[in-house]
């Protein structure tokens, strides 16, 4: 912390600051020390923070990258993570066909919203229960593991029973109540940012799952909102390589989300991976066009397949590997 | 809802989108039709959503200014509203003399955070159930209302055994299941503005709680993030003029959070009511320098007094009146 | 300038730390020190300018308000100042009976624009040279003084040939050039704040003027850039008082921009001049139904003269004055 | 254009309104229409506008990518740009030797301040002639294209003496008197979006040049303000698809302003091509931390040439290349 003083600041004002520095470091403080405690003394000018306030999230106390085991797949190493599937759950036979499909591309985990958080109360809120059961389902067919996003505390237990990775929304990035939760999960966490929040408030609230005991954190790069209206929000493509320099968590990112046009989430898939992401979060559907949500972004199995050759294509210029086992499907677990 | 067809789209193209409108049309739908509904047609090149998503808070619905009755007080007629108190509340002690001061100047609410969500999960996260009872008892010796933030669902029952307004802090704006469950409740709702949430948002979450079936609820415009630094956010007046167009509902400004710091605290308050809004909810700390959060904002209550002064000089201006009652301050101490 | 080592950072890069600081020392330096010049050093985490970037725009350099006199009249004193007019120069009855529709109303300042910059290169660039005449005629047949906007180094010697003071446009803040030549004209200028520019950057702007010679520079806050679209930018009220601290120039707020509908022209000008802003400058037009640009946003001069009642009531509570001489207007007509 | 009525607008207001699209029909507009043209009339709701403003830069009028020949190197097609060089030109030395090093590395276009937008009038501004001496005699000595910015139209005959591609600034995006001035040169352009563009605006700024006669445009993207403070500005990538979608110009990237510390130029260098662009412009700096400016974001020659090689292996799973012609150095032209 660096105290500036103003120029003619009296020495009584000098001591006075000077007392509640030795206050505090008497005793002892968590995580970062707070410029307000200083900022509405007398004669103070500025408080300027000088280290980060996260801790456990931070390159300072872990060097080396984590890796998330999920059920044996491992994320945030050399090998490139690709999660796919609807936006929302629709039906029995939708995710269960796209599950196949997306098995059959080599792809080991499928997302889907069985719990929809939406700005209109009138908004499809999705399948809820029922689409657990689906994804359960889609599950045992087809080995594929699920994504699924946990909407508040009341439904936590439903989906953490069914999710192999709990989905935190970027609504929720601020949610704390929901975060403190998550730290007593034993399930990783892929935490959004939230539309709005900064880097720091990320790393942030990544820290409350982790201070709650829950180490499996990925961060997961979505888009902030801007003035700019030809795109609903921009996606901070800059946030991966800080994030890597900040953090030891793996990040990957939701181009759909970010460009949030079906044709341009192929450029923007290649994009992330090649600023340094350790994955991607897509959503592929069967008809786009009747999707009842999403829709517009997602993209047709078909298109998704090539995406992935590119990015098998991609991944070695950046010595990372994308492994894909359609050879190993249809036999379920 | 406007359909652009490419240029060059084919006959079939707009069959298949005139099938779309029809089923839309014999379904029924609620709210807003969904633009992405039909953005994924073939041909189709844009679709305008013509009219506004919100219906409840609108004023088509309701032409006249809705005026909330809090314990026989009125928010959203004439009289203006000030809401006035401490970021956190700290001590019994601390909370029972500023309540005494403030009614001492006239004033019938008292702000005070219980439990408070922080973005450091190392931050004070305030007296939680301690606080509930010194508000309680503030308000038995002052006959001050209570107003308090409700954090999340798990202690929504408790807070709202305690508060007279229950307040839904900007990062919970988009909470989508505290707001459901708040339009169950028998209490008025001060709902905030997300730091990154547009009007309509604000009025979208608004309607959760009125379709909800709670129909008194307060919005509060704070600050939104921008690019500028020299202050933390940016405090959009324009929504107040916009909003009061669009809604029925009564509007209030926090101009403590949008400025940041004391000695801007009076000017931007005076600019709010300028502006239109119907009253202000402000941070008042008997000795700024020692609090625990917020002290840089916060004022004494001497100033928060002149403050008031000028705020009932400026009244009259606006057709507006704010009445001070320190004389039949019930018992008084 | 606080320099911040890594933890581990040898005592070699220390030492060339130390070296630059010295080397910058003996030769001096104008203004700011630039991190930059530290942060490219090995073993520098971070480094933390302390100091403000301008100087002659300072309240460290002059305490007391600056009052910028233009032909008698003071911008920056007890009175405020009112700028009013159409955004274009349309014809020559429009711009001298708009003229006298404003002294009758006691206003001094009359705007209008005879060059004006657009986005698009199709539309209305304004009536140019032929404008410039209309304006001095206007000028001679009611007294008001005019305020015009200099688009560029090209044109500026016949702009300032008419105007009494020199409007700077928001998409000009940044153009170094054209304030290096204002730097050496003896007019007044109204620097209005770029839309993505922040408090620090109109400040430098104006530096650039009055390191050049001229300090009669009156700052004008129009409005920012955010992500909320319900209005096209976001007036920052939060610049008056925050200028006020670290400014003695005198700053008007532009509220037709601002808000961009004229009927939240009346609120957001009242929140200015609440806000502490010095004046204001304001779109008039007599039909605003026909105006060549800008016309949803006019006030026409009936509803123009109720603001400025309104403004007259609000005046003394801020301990401001507003004086209106329509009764010695010159001759009339 | 949508004209949306209120919904109890008299008709009168709509044969108001019919009567003004006809005398628009009648005679003929240039480029969009525009809504305020609407607004303004009475019982008018809202004015959408369906079209987009721009012309001659759109895939509407020209499907096929334009091609930028500089001298005989084409910009646009198959083949990459990499554009490299300091951010100004400090000395002879420095830019000749630099001019060496990077041609030794297959690099065709050196780029190099000699005038220098700065936002503080203390800063270096530039060698100004003198470093356009020395960019024409790096040009001369090594057969490298010269790319330099033109900062204001005082200077532009001299700038385009020397320079192969006249570039435009950020903050110079809004210079409409630049952009028109440059619409009759005979040299290509490179036009960087401003910080606070949108890319509607960009595309308008170079409908600038092309409607003065001047067709050989090359936008480019930088990065735009956000609320975000880890990094400087945030580029937003989303913007390559989109503009590859809407003109027919190619548009190339500068990571190095778009991330500003150089541990992230690679990484985004090869994320702006992944997403679709066809160039690159980078700072590179034989000692970035004696550089005068932009120091910390400046990779060394050695580092720039580790990033080339990364390029030669991306471009052709993007179907494009990267020609590198070191063998033929030396010689000059």
């Amino acid at each position: 912390m660096l105290i500036v003083m103003k120029l003619n600041a009296p020495r009584s004002d000098v001591e006075r600051v000077k007392e509640k520095i030795l206050a505090i470091g008497v005793t002892g403080n968590k995580g970062k020390v707070d410029p307000e405690l200083f900022l509405n003394l007398p004669g103070v000018l500025e408080a300027i923070p000088v280290t980060k306030p996260f801790k456990l999230v931070s390159r300072d106390v872990k060097t080396e990258n984590s890796v998330i085991q999920v059920d044996g797949i491992r994320i945030g190493g050399r090998e490139l993570t690709v999660v796919a599937g609807p936006c929302s759950v629709e039906s029995r036979d939708q995710i269960i066909d796209l599950a196949f499909a997306l098995k059959n591309l080599g792809i080991r985990f499928l997302r889907g919203g069985a719990y929809k958080p939406r700005t209109s109360p009138y908004s499809f809120q999705g399948l809820k229960d029922e689409a657990l059961l689906y994804l359960k389902e889609a599950r045992e067919a087809t080995g594929l593991r699920i994504v699924t996003e946990v909407k508040d505390t009341a439904t936590l237990a439903a989906v953490a029973e069914c999710a192999d990775i709990l989905q935190v929304g970027a609504r929720n990035m601020h949610n704390y109540s929901l975060l403190e939760a998550l730290g007593s999960v034993r399930k990783p966490v892929l935490l959004k940012r939230g539309f709005a929040a900064t880097i720091e408030e990320l790393l942030m609230s990544a820290e409350y799952i982790l201070s709650g005991g829950n180490s499996n954190v990925i961060l997961s790069e979505r888009a902030i909102r801007t003035f700019e209206t030809a795109t609903r929000i921009t996606p901070d493509l800059n946030s991966i390589p800080i994030i890597k320099k900040l953090s030891h968590l793996p990040i990957i990112v939701d181009p759909s989300h970010g460009i949030g046009v079906w044709d341009g989430v192929t450029p923007m898939s290649l994009a992330a991976i090649a600023a340094g992401a350790d994955g991607l979060i897509i959503e592929v559907h069967q008809d786009p066009a009747m999707a009842l949500s999403d829709g517009y972004q997602s993209l047709k199995p078909s298109r998704f397949g090539r995406l992935l050759e590119k990015l098998q294509q991609l991944a070695p210029i950046l010595d990372r590997t994308l492994t894909r086992l359609p050879e190993s499907a249809g036999v379920g677990r």
